[in-house]
């Protein structure tokens, strides 16, 4: 069989017995051939996106969910460059993810025709590992290390550029897949250490991040915080969380500087696990960037590539909270609000209708400010967060969901300036079906900049400056977006109009869009 | 008053003063301080743009139309990436641009915090010039650079990240602008040794493109080919050109190689005058990339960033051609078709309508195929068109041009799937009130790679590789997505609709969108 194969389909059947088995795709012509491998190939699911940063965001979302590396398909250097910001998020999140990019045939390159640009240049910004395909018998071993590579803890981004002659020409079959190392194991000193300093009670903050915010991890940490007394905590944003009733309900670390130093000011020691030493989202003026007091100690028990879970045991052991019972949230329904559609309203018909194993996407940061404490007691779910600033993340993330995971609801919060991004997100959950309930909040405006406005200390902002940041003239009308490409929906003004309307859009098959009007 | 002013508005400042007096904007927190500095300072106009990609393609757009260079402004590294595919739009078309990217304070960098990447890096491979500020008080004269940098000729990308620390701190007031280095005269012996080519007569081709075909040095290029007999041609694509009835009637060198090397075939020496020996868009198997037979001798007359008009004066000079009077197109307006709407039905009407002076911006490859040909002879206007094929480009470029010559009608000829990437554009047209037409060709496929995987030999396409080149299930409603931007339209599907729609559509003094299915 391998003689009669080319490298586009060696490659392609390679991603598939790596695991690697859904691409979305924006293919242009140097990517014909993988188009048509494709073809050749059973169990490739494919999902075309209209928009590059729609099909790298789908990607980060099918991986997140699935913990398999997702592949896209994608036309040289500025096909590449408008999947960019989404890398960068998946990046932050450190998913797993493994880019197919087209290039020109080897020879065509010294000419510089009008699609030439330096993809590897472009790549590098945001990617783990990147390699260029020389030839078409060895494109199947660079795709079975671009797998490797994504795999390697903590998850990173693979860019393998494909010249279009090593696609075309004779291939070499299916190539062995090298296996990623392991995750390493914490040291025993390292366990010893922490576990004095959680010992020492509620002047230590149990910081908690990534893989340790999974039900098993997050509950052997909560049963070491509860055995110690040590306070525990979760960063700002994580890529995943699973949370609501009958699971750990982990508070997190607030955005504002000023917030997030008042909660860290009376810790004496952090430890570490799976998260970062917390720092400011931004820098501003007379504040430092480090949220922690200077002198507070700051101690690793493991980090996002280390094997967390087996770093929790050992460290549950050592403490003998192993038999502890954590505190888990129980099953609260919020009363349906009525009246004005508030954020907190809001919030509270989102959690007393999230049906239980929904996958949030959150992506409204001022709205939504509640909407992480008000969903605590809700039914049990996952939810995603955008964890590198690099807004557009929520209607791709919330596409790659839905196909990772055809039988949950996902539900897809998300702030109006920021979905405008990636828009045509919405034209793919059309055509596959996606079971993704969108809520815009429509407040026409980048809310979030005319706080950070006053923040830089930009007093008394004039019509210039408050017009870059007012989504209003003309209103973005929601309803007709989505029926442009497809996703039917509704607008809504009240709390009550919003309750009836995300009850009936969590009883659509397919998408759906609420235009939340606030 | 310079010791009152802080670093972004003596930036702001400067880049008025430098003739930069519009800025497409995309802002950040990180960019509170310039945005804040816009409110303050007069002669720069604002226009926010709902994705970077918008804002990139629209400086593009502007700076064609002005030949100044505009500005954009960017939130850090995701908001340039989101906008690199027009910038390498922008690089191939040589326009100058002063894209000012937004970056953390200096003292941020260390902490890597969520939104931190590597600026620098993801702006060379399109930038001909990048820099990073060091302090407030230098901030002014980096501008000043970057501005000198974008003019150089032939024109380019001038990246200017901006630290928040740099926009906040005391500026030092309005910075001198240095020249940019004048263009380069051609020398005699190139001048006198492309005169002897071209007095060979029709085995020679004057190829000629950039600066010299805009309506000045096109009628002296075509006073040289008539005295001399040469054959006058323009390349497949041009960032702008000057045509219709009174000027000379070009044409340009075919997209496909075949047909592209079938009019080269009998060339025995090409003359370049601002454009590149041609070579191929994509490399095929078993084609060769450059397109002009092997032994045709190329010789260059001037390249883009040349003094062309100058080169052009003494070549004329020389061949005593400045008496000659060209060979103008004639104003015949075609007659108005009736019945299906075919690419030529559309071509006449457009033909039959455009309007003196209108703008025309042309990203339709398949579709539009001979409305370059049908348009020679309508009332003269200019013509924009993709040089980098990176799609995506039209309805950004529609609104640049239309924020630049308010005056003047733009008509954006649009394919559908490249309107998908960058569609938030219609916002800023409405917000705008840009006097756009804007016609969406509603093929509802990726038609130009239905040819490409014929062309790359795939025979016999399946259903996995057809549903990656269409665009419909479902099929996108191009007038509902408008609304929801605020742009009135409507839809059409015969000529008859069509030329009523497009004569009506012309009259409108803001936006409108006509979805022509065809």
């Amino acid at each position: 069989m391998s003689d009669q194969m080319n490298g586009a389909e060696s490659l392609v059947r390679t991603l598939v017995a790596g695991g690697v088995d859904v691409c979305f795709t924006n293919p242009g012509t140097s990517e014909m051939h993988f188009v048509a491998a494709l073809d050749r190939v059973e169990g490739m699911e494919c999902v075309l996106c209209l928009f590059e940063g729609v099909a790298t965001g789908a990607a980060d979302g099918w991986a997140r969910m699935t913990e398999r590396p997702a592949s896209t398909l994608l036309h040289l250097g500025p096909g590449l460059a408008n999947g960019l910001a989404n890398l960068h998020n998946a990046k932050k999140a450190m998913t797993p993810i493994v880019n197919v990019v087209g290039e020109h045939t080897t020879t065509h390159l010294q000419y510089d025709a009008p699609l030439t640009s330096d993809i590897e240049g472009l790549a590098r910004p945001m990617s783990a590992w990147v390699r260029t395909g020389r030839d078409s018998r060895s494109i199947a071993a660079d795709g079975a290390d671009a797998i490797a590579a994504a795999k390697t803890a903590p998850g990173g981004i693979a860019t393998l550029i494909l010249p279009a002659d090593t696609a075309w020409g004779e291939g070499s079959g299916v190539a062995p897949m090298p296996l990623p190392p392991p995750r390493t194991k914490v040291d025993d000193v390292a366990i010893a250490a922490t576990a004095a300093a959680l010992a020492k009670g509620k002047e230590t903050l149990f910081f908690v991040g990534t893989g340790a915010v999974r039900e098993k991890s997050l509950a052997v940490a909560a049963a070491i915080a509860k055995k110690t007394g040590a306070r525990l905590l979760g960063p700002t944003s994580v890529a995943r969380t699973e949370r609501g009733a009958g699971r750990v309900p982990l508070l997190r670390l607030p955005y504002p500087v000023d917030f997030a130093r008042a909660v860290l000011a009376d810790v004496k020691t952090i430890v570490l696990c799976g998260a970062r030493d917390p720092v400011a989202f931004f820098g501003y003026p007379g504040k430092p960037s480090r949220l922690a007091d200077p002198a507070t100690t700051v101690m690793t028990l493991a980090t996002a590539a280390d094997d967390l879970e087996d770093a929790l045991t050992r460290l549950a052991d050592r403490l003998k909270a192993q038999g502890v019972a954590p505190d888990l949230a129980p099953l609260q329904r919020a009363p349906l609000p009525t009246g004005a559609l508030t954020p907190e309203a809001a919030g509270a018909v989102i959690a007393h209708h999230l049906p239980e194993g929904a996958i949030v996407v959150s992506e409204s940061i001022t709205t939504g400010r509640n909407f992480h404490a008000l969903t605590l007691t809700a039914a049990p779910h996952d939810w995603l967060e955008i964890t590198g600033g690099s807004i557009g993340i929520g209607p791709p993330l919330a596409l790659g969901a839905a196909v990772a995971c055809r039988h949950r609801k996902v539900v897809n919060l998300q702030a109006d300036g920021s979905a405008m991004y990636t828009v045509q997100a919405l034209w793919s959950q059309a055509r596959t079906r996606a079971n993704v309930l969108t809520v815009i909040w429509s407040n026409r405006s980048y809310a979030i900049l005319k706080m950070e406005l006053a923040n830089v200390g930009a007093a008394n902002p004039g019509r210039k400056a408050l017009d870059m940041l007012s989504l209003a003239d003309p209103d973005l009308d929601w309803v007709a977006l989505a029926r442009g490409m497809g996703v039917d929906g509704r607008r809504v003004t009240t709390a009550d109009e919003f309750a009836v309307a995300f009850r009936d859009g969590l009883k659509e098959a397919g998408p759906y869009l609420i235009e939340a009007v606030i």
